[in-house]
């Protein structure tokens, strides 16, 4: 067998048992009675574990280093030498942190994340500072060791993005605040110009469930090869080449949640669906980064589902499910509640316009923290003056600030800028499928999000893991990452919407 | 770490692997997207490969002989000592077959099953034949390896019921016959006695749902350790301590199915949920063989849930959840209906007198066919000779004769007899736990049937593995399986219902 039929080997058992590992995942945030707990978190960690030594094995790194030489890598495929690329990023990444060091920061991050807990429910954050500080240390030892050309918080950016930097993020920052912060203030003038109340009733359990999956029906999702559950936390995930699930939770006095979290989490799922067949069970099958697969969801929830055109088609639909409540409840008047802004503490219960200043501030935070220019004990007051400056408001307790999420508590730090570049790249994305495709608006007047999911095919979906998220931006819009498509996108629909 | 550790080690990692493998092998059979199948099949394929090359490895031989040497195996408590034989056991069983054989007899099973599949669909045995011949061959050669005393057929009943031999079964089957043809020909003289009729109509999936529930809580289910789910063939799963599940299907127009479906795999899960927690991740942690687990569902099925005094108590609430259907109907009548008696050609759906007449005959025709003294093209009409000798009726074709079950075409040769097993061990167990438990009846009639599983628990759950079926029999009533008791229960009861 030569090196390029090991890798492809290494790469099917990898997959096959992380198709195990994600089945087990689903089942354990869907389905799993209580009692199965114990035995359920061992087999998923042992099954993690040979899945990584697997990988990080010396055989591995003879493979890519065998496949590396002039020789044999002229002779490999544009794809194949993408397999080779890939796996040897991985490869590096994965040998870069000693096990022991590795374990150390998984076993404090699952002791953080019980304290957190607790810290969240007594709204005590001094409990829960030391832990912070003691991954923040573990992850300063790690940037070190993943090494970065600038800023050690570039290592841990390269995890969740890889390419993005410290110095880029910034620039990008500093053009948003400087259009949106005062764009925000001009909206929150003309507040009475939308009202969410419509959303806000009773929503029978059975009935959204059947509202979310026409939602995702037409957006295209293919149950065939998916199906949709209800859970606390919604998530999207593949339990391999042709299963990829959504989950979603229904709240008995609120539809957005709902079926605006389905129209998320099914943006996620066309992705995984429309990877490309042929890259199965090779290290370029899967996702460039969390925020291309951002980007997915975020264009679907905001720029499609929520766009006049598509409930125009769509709105009829969710009429149907709930005459009720929607029967004399004009187009025009869903259409603004749906998009209403309003600055508020909470990020996943944030618009479209605010959810941006949510990432920036934990940006800011979480760098300059990792950098020492911000003591963890002042975190709290920094985190609540920052929400002050961009968003007028203040948390009245942690609980409602810096306590809110979990991914500190997780020692996942780099993660959140990949909320703020999925919003980006999907609207320069979007912008050039308008460019592109004839009459896109019109078509999905007309329910045909179809053109719209072929062009995500094509541009985006076929490439599996083939490009870094910078050249698949490159590439499929001929143009690098600007921030100005998402402000113009904002700017354009809110100052109708708001009548600025 | 020593040899005892490093079993236990060993013994865990494949519980572990097991518990990822149930997980999706329950996900295929109830939730899985069609378009899963592919990648579902073969990660199922890779784990259990991993497992089972794990368990054949040398160092597995090594940690047994170790533990095998006197010294050694002096110093271990009963239960270790357990472990230790039960591992050899297992152990050796593996390794008789070479990777080769065992190899080409799975991939000659899966595609008889699919030849099998057409063949029952088109009632064209001549086209299943030479699949049927060529796995034959291939268990003649499996059952020299394994070795025998006596008969080839001998090895292979020992890998579903250990201990179990050609002989003492014909012996069981003489005896049966001898009594319970004849019986069975004065029950069906009394034909008129039951009708069955009241149990078709028009039941709807949701109420046979909620009563399927109750009818798991009512013999003591444990829901925060299981589920209950819908599948097309019924099954009950362990995916590891603390998580057994049932499935059942629902008849929109017959309730017996899924209500009697529902206590038979709740008897089955309620011993898997009563295996010692001590014995955990060890080799004596599960059920004894096929046939202890089927006495399990097939006493929670008939002589518990089909007697007269758990109707008493359980009847009522089937009245509740269908009051149209049964609200007119009396306890007798119903009871009548529940225990009719009548021969048909499907096993499946055979009642508890006529069912061991099903098992008898295939056992004496593979048995035959192992050893050459019947040819596999004259099966199709010994099957139809022997149903009409011991039931009086004869199929139309060979689809609802000798091509009505999948086991055969799966390579499954030993294992029917362990389901007449179940149903003779059951009886046993049952007149003891009568002789010893006070008034069981009259608790089952208040609907006390946790006395029961208790007995149960103490006398074969807490005992996992740890003993051959013949032993445990033996440990729990005193007495070798003797099919008198099974003989008399029939008796007892039925000369009752049809006033013989």
């Amino acid at each position: 067998m030569d090196a390029l039929e090991k890798l492809k080997a290494l790469s099917k058992e990898l997959e096959l048992i992380n198709a195990a590992v994600a089945t087990m995942a689903w089942d354990q945030r869907t389905y799993m009675p209580p009692k199965s707990a114990g035995t359920r978190s061992e087999a998923i960690g042992y099954l993690s574990t040979i899945a990584f030594k697997k990988f990080i094995s010396d055989e591995t790194g003879e493979i890519i280093r065998e496949l590396e030489k002039e020789d044999n890598f002229n002779r490999l495929d544009e794809n194949e030498k993408a397999m080779v690329r890939i796996a040897k990023r991985e490869y590096e990444k994965a040998k870069a942190i000693p096990p022991e060091l590795f374990q150390k920061f998984t076993i404090t991050a699952s002791k953080s994340e019980t304290v957190w807990e607790q810290a969240k429910k007594n709204n005590d954050f001094k409990s829960f500072q030391p832990y912070l500080e003691e991954l923040l240390e573990m992850l300063r030892e790690m940037a070190e060791l993943y090494g970065y050309k600038e800023n050690p918080y570039d290592a841990l950016l390269d995890k969740y993005e890889p390419g993005i930097t410290t110095r880029k993020l910034k620039k990008i920052i500093e053009t948003l605040k400087a259009e949106l912060i005062p764009f925000l203030r001009e909206i929150i003038e003309q507040k009475g110009k939308t009202d969410p109340s419509i959303l806000y009733g009773r929503f029978g359990k059975k009935a959204q469930e059947k509202l979310s999956i026409r939602a995702l029906k037409a957006i295209g999702y293919d149950f065939e090869a998916g199906r949709l559950d209800e859970t606390v936390h919604p998530f999207t995930i593949s339990l391999g080449a042709g299963d990829v699930r959504v989950t979603t939770k229904y709240d008995p006095h609120f539809l957005q949640p709902s079926l605006y979290g389905t129209f998320h989490e099914g943006g996620h799922a066309l992705y995984e669906q429309g990877l490309p067949e042929e890259f199965k069970y090779t290290p370029i099958y899967g996702a460039v980064s969390l925020g291309i697969h951002e980007s997915q969801s975020r264009m679907m929830e905001n720029m499609v589902a929520r766009s006049y055109e598509f409930l125009k088609f769509f709105y009829p639909e969710i009429k149907k499910v709930f005459p009720k409540q929607f029967g004399r409840v004009s187009l025009d008047r869903f259409y603004r509640a749906i998009n209403h802004v309003e600055p508020s503490l909470i990020r996943i219960e944030a618009d479209e316009v605010t959810y941006n200043f949510h990432i920036m501030l934990r940006f800011e935070l979480e760098e300059a923290m990792l950098n020492k220019s911000l003591e963890v004990k002042d975190l709290p007051r920094a985190w609540n003056e920052k929400i002050k400056e961009y968003l007028g408001i203040e948390p009245q307790n942690d609980a409602e600030g810096v306590l809110q999420d979990v991914h500190w508590a997780n020692g996942m730090i780099g993660y959140f800028p990949s909320y703020m570049l999925g919003n980006l790249y999907a609207a320069q994305l979007f912008a050039k499928a308008e460019e592109e495709i004839p009459k896109l608006r019109k078509n999905i007047e007309k329910g045909n999000v179809a053109v719209l999911i072929e062009w995500l095919r094509e541009n985006i979906h076929r490439h599996g893991k083939k490009y870094l998220p910078e050249e698949l931006i490159k590439i499929s819009t001929g143009e690098e990452l600007n921030p100005e498509y998402f402000i113009r996108y904002i700017k354009e629909k809110y100052t109708k919407i708001y009548e600025i």
